[in-house]
């Protein structure tokens, strides 16, 4: 196989996350097999999508118009906001249902050992956006060191402020099962327990 | 996540083979951050592969050129056929090494489960290229029953001409498809092919 236009094109598709060498090659052949309804249709896809999406001045959300269409939309509650640590734990809190509030998207964690200080992550702004009336942050970044590290320095980064800080619980995960989870979720599950109803 | 470019980009990403609908949002939010050094060059190459890539119609392989460039090369060795059922296939057996014949593609197997007859595959023309001093045909079909069909199927259809048909030695693992197995079980299975019964 040495065409260059194959070889070029499972070489790119190796490099999507969750892809290798051999899916990369079953699926540059998928894509030719399927080049009307597929191959075509996402080579316009992708490039539209480099066209049009850009980065929400305001919260740091992708989509095709800046502010994005949560921070324009008028029914979302601008008292509070969310902060997330990248635009994929945005979707999955969005697919939730949960939160109706606006969202902060930092674009990362605060992490000594990658050399990601506070001037690379999207938090400056955060302090702005608290001025305007907000009354509650809520801190949904990932239980690791360097989320919770990254959870603190916003913390202090807003002391002063009268705006309240809140964390998303830890606890069991909804479906789980006791035997599968860590110490620490159990311990921190069974420190936080509530009355049963 | 409401918006049309980003979704339609996630589900035409989904329908990549081994690609659901986690890891094409993982995909898609991948290709927006590397937009220069991944996006647009994925959207040019599946574009230029789209517009480029032709099926050979000598052998059904798929090249940039027709013939292809392995029907082309005067070095490789004009009186051997190997016949494979997919383009996925010469690839294997190319990676291998063990082989420097030319091939011919038949495009999947007789199926009568899934209704495929020899019309629906690339085997008629077979019996024209046979004709051109073709001394053997090394039938590399997969060791599955629809793949022994096949073969079957295109050892009958070569009878009365004097080619010699061999198979694959069954060093390929019954129910395995080629191109799932590594070199060193190809190079073997190729050079221990015997008579076709």
């Amino acid at each position: 196989m040495a065409q260059n236009d194959i070889e070029r094109l499972i070489q790119l598709l190796a490099r999507l996350p969750g892809m290798g060498p051999r899916s990369a090659r079953r699926g540059a052949l998928h894509l030719i097999k399927k080049r009307e309804s597929l191959m075509l249709p996402l080579a316009a896809a992708i490039q539209r999508a480099a066209d049009n999406i850009r980065t929400c001045s305001s919260c740091g959300n992708l989509d095709v118009s800046d502010p994005c269409g949560i921070c324009a939309d008028p029914k979302r509650d601008a008292s509070v906001i969310c902060v997330v640590e990248d635009v994929g734990d945005l979707w999955a809190l969005e697919r939730s249902g949960a939160f109706k509030g606006l969202y902060h998207v930092v674009g990362g964690t605060l992490s000594a050992l990658d050399g990601r200080g506070p001037d690379q992550l999207n938090i400056g702004s955060l302090r702005g956006r608290v001025a305007d009336g907000v009354q509650e942050i809520i801190l949904a970044l990932g239980a690791t060191v360097d989320g919770q590290t990254t959870g603190h320095y916003i913390a202090e980064s807003l002391a002063g402020s009268s705006v309240s800080i809140s964390r998303l619980a830890h606890g069991v995960p909804v479906g789980g099962e006791l035997d599968y989870l860590d110490d620490g979720t159990l311990t921190a599950a069974m420190q936080a327990r509530r009355p049963a109803e």
